[in-house]
């Protein structure tokens, strides 16, 4: 790696959500699949809204989700992803600043309103989410600035992207930026419909640009249309020089190479809203990789923020996630 | 009274509550007195908002707070308050009519944009509120609906109406309507440093046209100038046919012509964020009074619904109070 100014640069759809607390029938009466992400267009997006509860808005998205993660633990991030010059547009810049993370890519004039996911999360904690992609739909590889990619120590994508051909150009060619100055790329596979989607296209990305994947269990079974988890690791471990594998309350599992470092799950005292749990868990252990951390307590690292996450709502984290795990004498 | 449509009908500034927490030495900075609301512009919200963390945006606004507690509890709530044709705007109407409140006041087509509250909450779970009015300033006579106030067995306004010429007359207007088709009226005095700014005219207003005063412990000294509670409690005794006092950790104090009931404050595990308690318990009372229970037993339904508002972040209920009532046979 050459000397870098960010740690770690995220890319993806800046998306505000808008979450509510529903019962099981509601997600049965709208067709939705539990645990899901749906994308939706403007008039499914005005029947839910006004089919769901009083909401909290908070700021959101995969990728923008892991930057304030990784800031938030004291790490050094930079975000590119695209709202409108709207009041939620707004809200959604100040949100990323504020926490720290460099963000400025210029918002859209003109075109959809900045993106909202109605985030319906049902007595399980379960979330089931229904985005609608507006603004996000604008980014673009005018949108990559070089000299940010070139000067982050990794640059980590949301497969999310992959769903839009404009951004699926500004992914790759960020991508390109990013190897060709001697850093580092990183992938989230999002989740198991995305790669259903995109499957083979995953797969080239993978093997020829990605230098670490992160995937739950089912969107890396999904990713290899096996059964077998065991089988999955084997081939990601052949396709990619390094993966972080989650497993929900199952821990996580990382492989490099011959190397295979297994952690545990952090306990939970309540689940609330599983929103961004793999989101957390990738700035946590990006943080403690460009610290230059080991992969046991990179993986360590995840586990907390992801715990912590999960045990409220929304998807980012409400405590300063560095100086606890400073107390804990993780870092 | 007349047979009515509604329970409760509130009047109120239309607030959205943009969330963060901060430490002590934030509010220090920033010159602000801890616990008080304060009225900031445009600039002083730019800085506000610049310089504090990631926030979440509920809806709030007190009447608003307090429509939403009554329609929770499953009484006939409507409500009057003025947003602009924005997005927020979108939101705040969004989330009353999702909890089942009538929220039919036209939106500002033109003019500064939907209110919004910057609310710091410290670690004892203290706010301090930063509003600009933005669009409330709009509110006037035209908005008030008689029909609506008519058919409102109880009409409900809070003092920080007060602060504004136009919304004063709309509150007076409505105040006369009800009146005089033989429904009641209710204020909240809303804030001490509010009671302060409109002393007289608010003993004038309680003594001619005003069925229910709520306020709290320093509010009520506030609006007689006295240390001395008792006292304050014998003179709107002689000034109003009924008070209802909070006394946060103390309970509650009821008092109507020569009748006194007092009600203890229900436990909290864990106090998060008091915002919104006063006008959570104005909620549970008229929602108890307007079904005409007995005094005792609206105080208790106050205390209750100020209990579930003050152990999370946010001034609206995230229970089904109603259910939450019923289950422990207070209704």
């Amino acid at each position: 790696m050459n000397r870098a100014q960010f740690d770690v640069l995220t890319i993806g759809n800046a998306i505000v959500d808008v979450i509510a607390q529903v019962d099981d029938t509601f997600v049965e009466r709208e067709k939705l699949v539990k645990g899901s992400m749906n994308l939706i267009d403007e008039d499914r997006a005005e029947h839910l809204y006004g089919a769901m509860g009083p909401a909290t808005e908070i700021s959101g998205g995969s990728a923008g989700n892991t930057a304030a993660g990784v800031a938030n633990f004291g790490g050094r991030a930079a975000y590119f992803g695209k709202v409108k010059d709207d009041q939620l547009g707004g809200i959604y810049r100040h949100d990323m600043r504020a926490q720290g993370v460099a963000f400025n890519t210029p918002a859209a004039k003109e075109g959809p309103a900045t993106a909202r996911s109605f985030i319906l999360v049902t007595p399980d904690a379960e979330r089931t989410m229904n985005t609608y992609l507006g603004a996000c739909v604008n980014l673009s590889t005018a949108d990559i600035d070089a000299e940010i990619v070139k000067s982050s120590a990794v640059t980590y994508m949301e497969g999310y992207l992959w769903d839009k051909p404009e951004a699926k150009e500004a992914f790759r060619l960020a991508a390109q930026i990013a190897r060709a100055s001697g850093q580092l790329t990183s992938i989230t596979l999002s989740d198991s419909f995305c790669v259903e989607r995109h499957r083979d296209s995953f797969l080239d990305l993978i093997r020829s640009h990605i230098d670490i994947v992160f995937a739950n269990e089912s969107e890396i079974k999904s990713l290899y249309k096996t059964q077998n988890f065991d089988g999955a690791v084997a081939a990601i471990r052949r396709d990619c020089p390094m993966a972080a594998l989650t497993r929900s309350e199952k821990g996580s599992l990382i492989v490099r190479g011959g190397e295979t470092v297994e952690s545990q799950a952090l306990p939970v005292s309540k689940v609330v809203d599983v929103t961004g749990a793999g989101d957390l868990y990738a700035a946590g252990f990006l943080f403690g990789f460009t610290q230059k951390l080991a992969l046991q307590q990179c993986a360590v690292l995840g586990s907390l923020a992801a715990a912590e996450v999960i045990s409220h709502t929304g998807a980012r984290p409400e405590i300063d996630l560095g100086a606890h795990a400073k107390k804990l004498g993780l870092i």
